[in-house]
């Protein structure tokens, strides 16, 4: 997805938008008043409210993969480059705290369409997760484990610190910079002594 | 909380209402139906919707600890008490579908005040699990973390994979007995070589 500035400044808009009021409470008016735009702008770019929402969601893991890429281009270290994932996804969670809240809340209420693209979208996202942790078995630096069930393991625990720290009803002060240490070091050495 | 026949049978019939129509939906003259009992049988019990749902969660969780218990009594190894939590968590997922959908869907739409009682609800449960890892480090069993952490990223992992596997628009074939192997290797060894 290579957007335009216009593109661009209507999703911005769009985020806002949904992270005020969610997905469902939200309107495409209200996204074209906010983007200081006409109706009719929004609909020649964007199929429909869905759309925009689906868009904005894959604009903001597009970005993150491009993180991915450089990294992998870099030559960056397995450690660095997990760590920037768990990074980036920890910060969605602290700094846009309302549209993390209507992803995660507004899923609940979608039809089985929408919901089965939006899983679709989310399983693209944890192919390109995949290919670094099956470059790091071929390298020898992790067992030769499934790298499937290494993704969904280090969502989950990315996802439940995420949420413990900066969306339950009882946030916890605890730095983005400390909460990845923890998790990485976890992920990595398990539990055991 | 000690439950009665009668409690027990409304708060069955909450379980099925609630997993059919989610919280929002349910309303009491449906449960006092399926239940077979008066409406105002059910006020002379619960004090409300809300009160039956959070009844229905504490009643949940309270056989999980029961089952904690029994096997902190018998000895129970590390090992069998937490294979046994990931199971009994994943049967969840795998056998009330509707109900654990409406747990963590529903909880989007309450009010703070009723999100921040259920919050508590989550904190008095991870206490529980928290007591085993405490005594697994004090045994040199675990490494010396926080057992704080240690519960989240345990649960974090559980409902990962029990919403993959059985939730998700796409449910995977993987029985509970296969998964609870692979949450607790990759939990304990970590993922590094």
């Amino acid at each position: 997805m290579e957007l335009n500035d216009k593109e661009r400044m209507i999703l911005d808009a769009a985020a806002e938008v949904f992270a005020d009021k969610g997905f469902f409470k939200a309107t495409v008016s209200e996204i074209a008043n906010e983007a200081g735009v006409a109706k009719g702008t929004i609909y020649f770019y964007f199929e429909s409210k869905r759309d925009l929402f689906k868009s904005l969601i894959t604009s903001k893991t597009e970005a993150l993969h491009q993180g991915i890429r450089k990294g992998q281009q870099k030559g960056e270290s397995f450690e660095n480059q997990i760590k920037e994932i768990i990074s980036s996804k920890l910060k969605f969670f602290a700094e846009e705290e309302g549209l993390a809240k209507s992803i995660i809340y507004d899923y609940a209420g979608m039809d089985e369409g929408f919901k089965l693209e939006l899983w679709e979208l989310r399983n693209k996202h944890t192919e390109k997760i995949a290919e670094i942790f099956q470059k790091a078995i071929d390298d020898g630096v992790l067992r030769n484990i499934s790298v499937d069930d290494t993704v969904t393991v280090l969502l989950g625990t990315v996802h439940a610190f995420g949420y413990k720290n900066y969306l339950s009803p009882v946030e916890e002060d605890v730095s983005i910079a400390e909460t990845v240490d923890i998790i990485y070091d976890l992920f990595m050495q398990g539990v055991q002594k």
